[in-house]
């Protein structure tokens, strides 16, 4: 037995939480930070977010995958893009094409995952889990794209453009495209075609000339990765937005040197969702002194958690 | 289309999350309440937590599976007990065993589960996922339960009878089984074989009478179960815990009335784990018209999370 | 770059697995072991477990967790404890009872999960996620074990006893208990309170003697672990019976030889349920020279597969 | 109680899985059929693929997510294209950059998930959970993909045109590409940036024309889902091809008439991965009449195992 190995293992004694009344999230976080598992995991996410934050140096990247602006995250993607937490947004069509619905006044509906889907087809209801919202949105929704679309110029666009000129047409500060837009922060979102927005863009194409170049963002999303001195990424979920920010390291000299992801996926099935922040060492899309974390719980509970710790951290360090 | 059911399933709106520096753990959960998926589920968790343990008919059952104790969660556990808010605790022999080394002085460690488990061997210590535990404790362990074995009364014992004792001969305010002694809150562990807490039994057992009956607490229990006006349960994880706490009620003539489980696991493997709280309902252990709700998310984050909103909701009422 | 540690990397390369009408299951398991991710880990599984029941001088242990003898497994298990691949059993109570109500001739059904279980509750049915399972089932089960339990002896029995008794009134070849009496091979249940068959001892218990020593089963299981010469684990879910299984070798100077697990359990909650092999290692209960393998996949389908490959290995070597 | 729906409930028992030396995949896939949990659904999901296949006026959607190819799933899927069993394959770019470079003749290896990261990137290996692919690889298909793009016209093309200029390159009867640019199969990937092949594309477009139109595919691909008299789909994992293939229906008066998903995704994130096939008909993306079924296991393992069974069906259907 190497004793001195195994005293560096055990400096480190696990403190139970101690819950007390009108505590801030902040404290809670501080509480999981002495105990181990998930909770001591989102505890270390919340020390790497706020230290990538607080780097004035680093070029801050955010993931969002899933279905998370039905659910209610849309306006703390939205403040953190507004408050400069967010240099470069890349994310699924589904997810700007529900910010969009909510940025046009329609609202989504808390509902059940137990219910008769074959009855909520008859009431033109759709579900996404425990959400419901009215088929009929998308009425409305095809006929503001249409409009979007219509004043678009004709001349070859990329797909972050087309989404930044769809916020520029939405007025609601809780909208993620139209606070990018306002902002400058590039959101991008490579299966664009894989949305209602995709469908749309579809059904004018039909009538109308609409180029939309499918490589043309890489130039200007490199650039940004070249240029960046340092790199962080905030990644919710996997998808096409984990691994389009993970591999614009393969092409350029540099590795993130933070890196947390917010995850139920699993390593084991091979996908790039799942896969932990170590194999993207062996990619070198994460570095070898990278500080990295992965919390394995919903990400509507995480994500909000560690927000708010680190905007009482920022908050502190700023007053 | 029936357009009063739809306009009924239309009537809550997602509200998004908004987050700001310094907020409560209860503001947080409120944010949590306008929305989906699992931050929504855990909203209503709390909800329903707060309604149970502000009935004062309901007895408050607890279930703690897994292995929580060496996580850090013995301390809340130990602080809803002393508040009267556990009225049964049903747990595993892990669970014990860990409480009874930290309220030793002996320490859990936090360490990594990206290690070499044959390197940690040579070093002599146990690893639980991250967390390090020194061979030697066990030794002390030992020590400490062939003393309590060795001043049990010869006569014939039940399981919880032998955990009161350990829990009298134990002189920490945030163990478990010291609380629950002092309290008088009765703590049945079904497997208690199945933990180094039994291991030693079975050492003392070779040398020594020592006579506990299996089957001895189910009177006491089922007593308790008989007389409960109202029934809640709140389950961490799944096991022997969940399912000995709810399969009381297909002998009697309730159902639980308040029902919420924080675990991982999932119901398509059948297993009573990761039972869907619905599917209690058809064996009559969850009642039809109980409050009830399922956070598919990692206990360790969430029981903290959802016991610091539900502590300050009580605090409030009492003030 | 070390290119003689790189070469010993890359010298499996993946072979696709190829698929023709007709084949056989050890045929389908040879193209998996070509293949990665779960197939490969399945591969492996099976030639692990081919090693260990060709291996005369180790000692089998079986795990099963779960809910699987309602699901259709007790045949496979039956099977494998006639044919000598089971030297120990250890399980939950709900896998004998279930066992048992096949036994008396009463069945489980196919269901849904998908359904309205305050219906089935009217119905009178009982659901095991897609299992159906009319709930006067358990009528005649409780007469067969009253009737059992009032045939047993006066004198202090072990759970393994009482099990034993049961099968011995058991006539269906397809049963576990029915099968592991009559083959002598002994059936562990430590948490058997947690289950109809402790529902129903209780209720016996309340009027007749019925002394069942918590802890007697521990010296002959002790004693097996200690004569056992090598010893085998094939773990089918975690619970109870996996931990009982590997504790064992904390007190023997042995530990498992072979090792493999068949769950959907995850590792990061933190419970035995979901911990690695290579944690076990560093307590001891897998040993550092041992072949051992996690299938992370629905054990429903893994095990027969599994077994449907061995037994054709087996059969080849025999003929 | 409601007798008689409570017999049809109860019509259909559970009949234990047996299991013989040297059974084929399919016999052992019809003991699955009288099992419950995931086996019962896997046989199913068989029964739903066999109908599907053998329907002649029904269109065959294959969704091929994860990262399959480097697993050794390639073969499977070239040999359903060259069957005529696969009509329009929807991927990622990772499954046809893997795809690609095993066409070339390099190979991917067999590696451990449980290896140091730093050390595999100082030896050059890149890691896809337990694959190895030394980094040089790389170094070939980028010249093939450069070589590819300089001989493509420089016309608009859609991506589909690309991949199936790449196919055509190729020389491998395993090959996905190959064999489905042979069988004038198209294949999709709308997030085709998202790749190393995008990585090339960028580099080959920052000095050279390269006109790929993001949304010219939805023409053809709308046109073969309006044209389908019936349509099937078969969805390995979930991410932009489930959703890609499932959308379409949103603009098609149609839907899924058959519709098989092999996920390890959970519902309860809320995203599209995990959905299950019930919420797919609350958007009319899967008909009410439809056969669905979702197996909760590893793909690898299901997916060979499922075709090997319909092959052996279809095979004995054709003699």
């Amino acid at each position: 037995m190497d004793s001195e190995t195994s005293c560096n293992k055990l400096s480190n004694p696990i403190k139970g939480a101690k819950i007390v009344p009108n505590m801030s999230v902040d404290e809670l976080v501080r509480e999981y930070s002495g105990c181990a598992f998930g909770a001591g995991r989102l505890a270390e996410a919340v020390d790497i977010y706020s230290e990538m934050l607080a780097s004035k140096n680093t070029t801050k990247f955010f993931g969002l995958a899933g279905a998370m602006t039905p659910a209610g995250m849309r306006n703390i993607v939205a403040d953190l893009i507004r408050d400069g937490h967010i240099d470069v947004l890349v994310t699924t069509g589904a997810n700007m094409v529900h910010d969009t619905v909510e940025a046009l006044g329609l609202h989504h509906y808390k509902g059940s995952d137990d219910v008769n889907d074959i009855q909520l087809r008859k009431e033109c209801i759709d579900r996404i889990y425990d959400v419901y919202l009215p088929d009929g949105h998308f009425t409305e929704l095809e006929e503001f794209l249409q409009g979007v679309y219509g004043g678009l110029p004709q001349e070859k666009l990329s797909i972050r453009q087309v989404l930044t000129e769809i916020g520029k047409n939405l007025d609601d500060d809780s909208s993620i495209l139209k606070t990018a837009a306002e902002m400058g922060v590039p959101v991008y979102c490579p299966a664009l075609q894989d949305s209602v927005i995709g469908l749309q863009a579809w059904l004018y194409k039909e009538g109308n000339p609409f180029n939309v170049d499918a490589f043309a963002d890489m130039h200007e999303f490199m650039d940004i990765c070249y240029e960046a001195e340092s790199a962080g990424a905030l990644l919710i979920g996997g998808g096409v937005p984990k691994n389009y920010i993970l591999q614009s390291m393969l092409v350029t000299p540099k590795s993130f040197d933070y890196a947390i992801q917010l995850t139920m996926d699993r390593p084991e099935t091979g996908g790039l969702s799942g896969a932990t922040l170590d194999e993207a060492q062996s990619w070198g899309k994460v570095g070898e002194e990278a500080r990295s974390m992965t919390v394995y719980a919903d990400a509507t509970i995480t994500l909000p958690l560690m927000v708010a710790a680190v905007r009482t951290r920022l908050f502190e360090k700023s007053t």
